[in-house]
């Protein structure tokens, strides 16, 4: 099969590598419909995480299993699937709590397994999904193949948007600025507003981005940043500061203008992966309360949440794919993202 | 009037020091009943917070109003009142949404208000309160005098240990670690058995405190501290760790504890003083998925209450108090809660 691998800062390769095989008894195979890059790809794209050798990429797929393992239950050859970007056994007391993303068992693509089995890259021609019963969830056939990517987004970006909304309280009425005009800040202001926010202040200083983010319900836009964004935010709210803020960055920067941009109390939900050097100054977060949760998104907790608005089309989320490319091209998907010349990028096996 | 100063870590005298009057027309002036020593007022005696001149001491005090400025309008001469350990409007943003703590005029006793005018400290015979319609609650005379301790108690380690447990989403059917077995700590095993907690595990290395946790509601007490704590908690469990930590001491260790202690996508509510070096680390938190919360305890929030509890018996916080002790001994008050001999410390003026 084809597979996409990192060899260094900026060096993607299309590789023909053999096809994945079962395992584990718990094993799916899955043939890729559609895969993406990621913002936290760009990380070692960048170099700004090391790369030490030929790193398979990508985190993000769905598609058809091919085979199952002896043990699968739930999912069958033939079926439409949604790979969360993490594994999860489904049953342990976080899964049960619906935080899978911090399951007992939980794994990546492109690393190992909890049992030390390789997993591949979402971004190939196949993959091996390890935990399949606790990880995959079935798409109802048949829809319409306009959905691809929506329902590609489900797997990480829209779940995660979700995530941030949530983990920072955001419910009817709410008054929430989104920092981070990339996928998953776009994906949060849809998000925010799909649960009810009033009040809906999207950061950003891109054209394209806040013209999407205005399109899934950003009420305002910020472009200022810093203390300017927080003095812009306040009075939009005539004096007032936002109920809850979403972090969809992962910088320093970034987590403290989402800190500054809600009321004493209020709440950050936070998805942006601390990579960049994101820190948490507790000193404030005491003096002012505000509280601050989120993480890695429990995306197979959330799927069935979001899956029926998806496919009636009451949310949109795959128009943060702003640009297609068969999987030979994965490393002008790259560039593209790297140069702000796409959102993101969807890959076509 | 007499009024308690610290000069030096170790060196606490109680002197004469003019009687406070009323500064601006939303002041009162009340006459101490009670007052007491927090753990955080070690902070500075045992020279871990610089003192660098005299420093007026005490964040605590019931009594009655004597004077009132001519703007004041819910409190009167001759009212029971407690006041929070903070001052504020009760009117602004954060004030509105129950987070008063981090009013835009928040301020404290023993430095100066939001106008810049001194304010004294608590553990004296008088007091000037700045905001006094934002800051005072009455208490509803007439009430028994053995009712003064659990009173107090409401100004701020009760109130300080509720913050606790409602930031760390506390309600029927929680299991709950509380991390401290000082006053605050006490009191947030208390919060957290009212506000319905099924187990509520305390950790305590000592007999005294053990035995007041298990009558404030601790369903079991665990000694042992770190990754043997952890372990204890997961054995007690059958396997699983807690919903919940509060977080009541503001050391990195205490931190580490709590953040330890709970299952992917828990909480942590804490109030301990990051004074001692309390961090955050964001890639537990993150790949947990932990939310922190909680902060300066919004008193004047949550004593309305409260207070109907402790006027009606069905809790008892007081009880903290293990020493009562005549102001003019304060030296003694706090000698007594730095060696451990005392839990808290009650001052009689």
């Amino acid at each position: 099969m084809k597979a996409t691998f990192l060899y260094a800062p900026g060096d993607i390769r299309v590789e023909d590598r053999p096809d994945p095989v079962i395992l584990a008894p718990t094993d799916a195979i899955v043939r890729v419909t559609a895969a993406c890059v990621c913002g936290s790809d760009l990380w070692p794209y960048r170099g700004v995480r090391p790369v030490n050798h030929a790193t398979a990429m990508g985190h993000e797929l769905i598609g058809v299993v091919e085979e199952v393992g002896a043990d699968v239950r739930t999912v069958k050859p033939g079926d439409f699937v949604i790979s969360p970007f993490t594994f999860s056994d489904n049953s342990c007391q976080s899964c049960r709590a619906g935080f899978q993303s911090a399951c007992d068992h939980v794994a990546f693509f492109g690393a190992q397994d909890s049992a030390g089995l390789p997993t591949n890259g979402a971004q190939g021609e196949l993959a091996r999904i390890p935990l399949a019963d606790g990880s995959l969830v079935v798409v109802p056939a048949p829809f319409d193949d306009t959905l691809v990517p929506s329902l590609l987004s489900l797997a990480d970006v829209m779940s995660t948007g979700h995530h941030a909304a949530v983990s920072a309280g955001v419910g009817p009425g709410s008054v929430v600025v989104v920092v981070g005009d990339g996928a998953v800040g776009l994906s949060g202001v849809l998000a925010a507003s799909r649960l009810g926010a009033e009040r809906v202040i999207a950061m950003s200083r891109h054209a394209d981005r806040a013209a999407l983010a205005t399109a899934f319900g950003a009420t305002d836009v910020v472009a200022e940043r810093g203390d300017e964004g927080i003095a812009a935010i306040t009075e939009l709210l005539g004096g007032d500061l936002a109920d809850a803020a979403l972090e969809c960055v992962g910088t320093e920067e970034s987590m403290n203008q989402a800190i500054g941009s809600v009321h004493g109390g209020g709440r950050v939900g936070y998805v942006g992966v601390p990579v960049g050097g994101s820190k948490l100054p507790i000193g404030v977060l005491f003096s002012r309360n505000i509280t601050v949760g989120g993480g890695m998104a429990p995306a197979r907790h959330y799927i069935p949440e979001l899956l029926p608005d998806v496919l009636s089309g009451a949310i949109n989320p795959g128009l943060v794919f702003d640009l297609e490319l068969p999987l030979d091209d994965a490393a002008e998907a790259y560039a593209a993202m790297d140069e702000r010349r796409a959102i993101k990028t969807l890959l076509r096996p």
